[in-house]
């Protein structure tokens, strides 16, 4: 399946962009200026599976799925039928709104259908029902599930006895894998050559990540991903307050690659190195939620390289100030459009129709 | 676009109505006794614009609002497909069943798909979301959305970042427009003589209005389309116990009416002079709700004229007497059937369908 | 309409059955073993009808209904578009996980839409509105209502103003008829010989139920759809610790059945001597949820016949171990496999739609 863009594509600066539209566009299509083939076989591996955590994509497999997603968000393969007859629960025993309808969107769009838990406290959980007889239930009732718990052990007790592909969408302070997959897509549409080139040694990008990996899900599987990119990304500093924001488990996987770690509490005086700046406003500490420290605030007025972008997966919180909205600094709202489509990309691609869109059978 | 009634349509009486249904049900083709034409330019003006108050509809749109709900709800023209692969978001950030149900039914009934907030806990609000990154967030989730919440500034803020037309379904003590519709489609299907003649002086209307326009949303709304009906309403009589149920904005624009403005709070010393009677159970209070007095009581020992006419937007409380239901003064429940009709009008104008639909491109 | 199975069905040995499914799978074909046609005659008496008690289905109904979900679950007839147009209300006022997801999921995969209230405290009720009104609503917004409710009378409330077909989907502690549905069709599945034979005295079987028919919604409802069975039921035990489990109501039917009832306190006393064991986990007592005594649980280690089955709603607390999972007794999971083909096979006659699945109008 070979994409031709009609040439390499660039984005429209931004003062060209209209009027209504906030922050960054960067054009889909520029996926494919280094590769402009879906190489299927890649995807159809997924098919099937459940997605629990980031480490489930290689590097292949998310360039392809984002490529999937770019030719769903160009509009060139008609999917609004892709899956009629399908149903997505969406089980979310943790409040979310995000989340929870850009999967139902996702779904709706593709010509599919959702039966949907959007509160604990309305389902057979406030009696006490077991997370392993809900995945029992689910095989007769959908045939996909995307789950929330604030427990990070849920997803895993859920997927024991169900049969039909699971998505983790949020558990505790783990992991947040579909976020992760809209943070990249984003990044990559603005910056391909991030995954698809070898930069020289002063093109390499610097990461700053504003949190703690350890405990804060989104963080954690930005992070994961951030890895498979090390041939371009030369530097990741962690900035955050905490002794040890990595956490054991992740620290052994950053110790291995050959990117180069840093740490800092001082944000505004990491920002002159940095290229891409990955914010998020809650850590999820077992009990609760917890805000960052009011240090870490991005504003108009923090000293930004001129071409770097911030990323922040929303809900924002004082950390992430509005004035930032309107300038080419805002990533952030361009990953949040961008999710319907790789959530999409990604339940076709689990449900196996992948090919039957690229090859026009729901074209109308 | 011309609707001939095969000839002037009068209303069944009340006691030839079928025996399970309560209530009156004026026939929606008497709409068309007066004007047979839907104005289809009127109707583009709303198309891609928000509903964020009932100021918005001048006498003419509304009309044409109202017929062509009439010409959907008499089944002439098949609109089941009209709306296929439109999503509407519904977001209830304060409790509510019918609203968001009915316009739910309504996007369904077309052929579209929902994704729904039911409940302000479930979603990042919880966690301080700002309403502006949540309008941003519905750019990319759906084509239209409604939006309901205590706040009466919640809808503007909802309103900044968004790119579809916004629906105001009910903003704390201020506004609810699209209840005004469903009021005013069926007060109208009952006496189109109110909005389409000139009535002689003895045959105007007097209206009454239990509760406060100044912080009541639906009486608020209602009042402002009632200020359209001026050539055929002569008095209207505010009755509360508050000492300025109008508020001073609405009163503004009711002291530039032709309208004559009574204010009383003995509603049963009234009842001899109303020709409509319109009540609601509960004024929002910034705090939460607070029910009506309880001097404020119809039921079928009140000395209603003979013709006269309820209505309540529903949910009642005590106020409203259930040995009301089964006799012609309740036109509430009319009410609250066309609700659906009026909400499909407006959702098929806002997106730019009444053409397609009057065109008969869904009759299959 | 007459179905031929190829031959007399028997059901797969456990141990022959795949590796991820746990629990009996009977085959629903085997219904069709004694009896190879459905009456569409007996199913068309439910059209329009209201199911609010297990007491409106007859044997013969209940049999026609079931090889009607047979038929379903074989997927023989397609239906994925039987329902198109039609919208199922699920209004539950009581939390549910399963019911209410097991009803929009036979809605949805029948091509209907559906419309919820997952949570009272998301509705109007939470500023007092009246059941009756809600059902008046509902005439506008749907074509059936399914209802959840804490009070018993509350099915019946609703029902007063309604005039689409209403189904009870457990109201407090007096019945669940669907679930009861969702149970007699697995054990008939399993045993069909029970409705359909006339079995010699010594192969009769021994009913247990663990519970409170009283005032346990689900074990009353299966219960009264038991007493049908009467011809190879020889014997019912109720086991419960409390002095009068069946209650006043339920107590005169059974008087009158020829079925012998015994009451025990004593679970696994009983257990050498049943064939079905029926449990529930919890009882509702009117100002919320009991469970079951710790004296009454069953596991792999519980002396339970050879041949023996155990039936449990779900969701289930410790009253049955996760260790009975996957063994040949676990028929609960195959029940709640059913469920979703039962309920379909309801809602089709409900809404009158039989005829047109089994003339193949569907398959596409």
């Amino acid at each position: 399946m070979v994409v031709q863009p009609a040439s390499q594509v660039t984005h429209t600066p931004y003062e060209e962009l209209p009027g209504n539209v906030l922050g960054l566009r960067p054009d889909p299509q520029a996926l494919f200026n280094h590769s402009p083939e879906v190489k299927l076989d890649l995807l159809k591996e997924l098919t099937g599976k459940s997605v629990l955590s980031a480490y489930v994509f290689d590097k292949q497999k998310l360039l392809e799925l984002f490529k999937f997603a770019a030719l769903l968000q160009t509009g060139r393969f008609p999917a609004s039928r892709a899956l009629t007859g399908k149903i997505l629960a969406a089980a979310f025993f943790e409040p979310s709104t995000r989340t929870r309808l850009s999967f139902e969107s996702a779904m709706l769009r593709l010509g599919g259908e959702t039966i949907s838990v959007a509160d604990a406290k309305t389902t057979g959980v406030a009696k006490g029902e077991s997370l392993r007889d809900i995945g029992q239930m689910f095989n007769s009732y959908a045939d996909i599930v995307v789950v929330r718990h604030t427990e990070q052990n849920a997803v895993q007790l859920l997927s024991e006895y169900l049969r039909v592909p699971l998505i983790n969408g949020g558990n505790g302070s783990d992991e947040h894998p579909t976020q992760a997959l809209a943070d990249w897509y984003a990044l990559l549409k603005w910056r391909p050559e991030i995954a698809f080139s070898k930069l020289p040694e002063d093109k390499k990008l610097h990461l700053g990540i504003v949190g703690t990996p350890g405990n804060m899900r989104t963080v954690k599987s930005f992070l994961i991903m951030a890895l498979l990119m090390h041939e371009n990304i030369s530097d990741i500093t962690i900035i955050s307050e905490m002794a040890d924001p990595l956490g054991p488990e992740i620290k052994d996987f950053c110790d291995k690659s050959p990117i180069s770690f840093k740490f800092s509490n001082d944000l505004q005086g990491c920002l002159g190195d940095l290229d891409i700046i990955y914010m998020n406003s809650i850590a999820f500490l077992g009990d609760g939620y917890r805000h960052l420290s009011s240090n870490f605030v991005l504003s108009s007025k923090s000293p930004l390289k001129k071409d770097a972008v911030v990323l922040h997966p929303l809900a924002r919180g004082p950390e992430l100030d509005i004035d930032l909205d309107d300038t080419p600094h805002n990533l952030y709202f361009n990953q949040a459009d961008g999710a319907v489509f790789v959530r999409q990309a990604l339940l076709l691609t689990m449900l196996g129709r992948v090919e039957t869109v690229l090859q026009g059978e729901y074209s109308s």
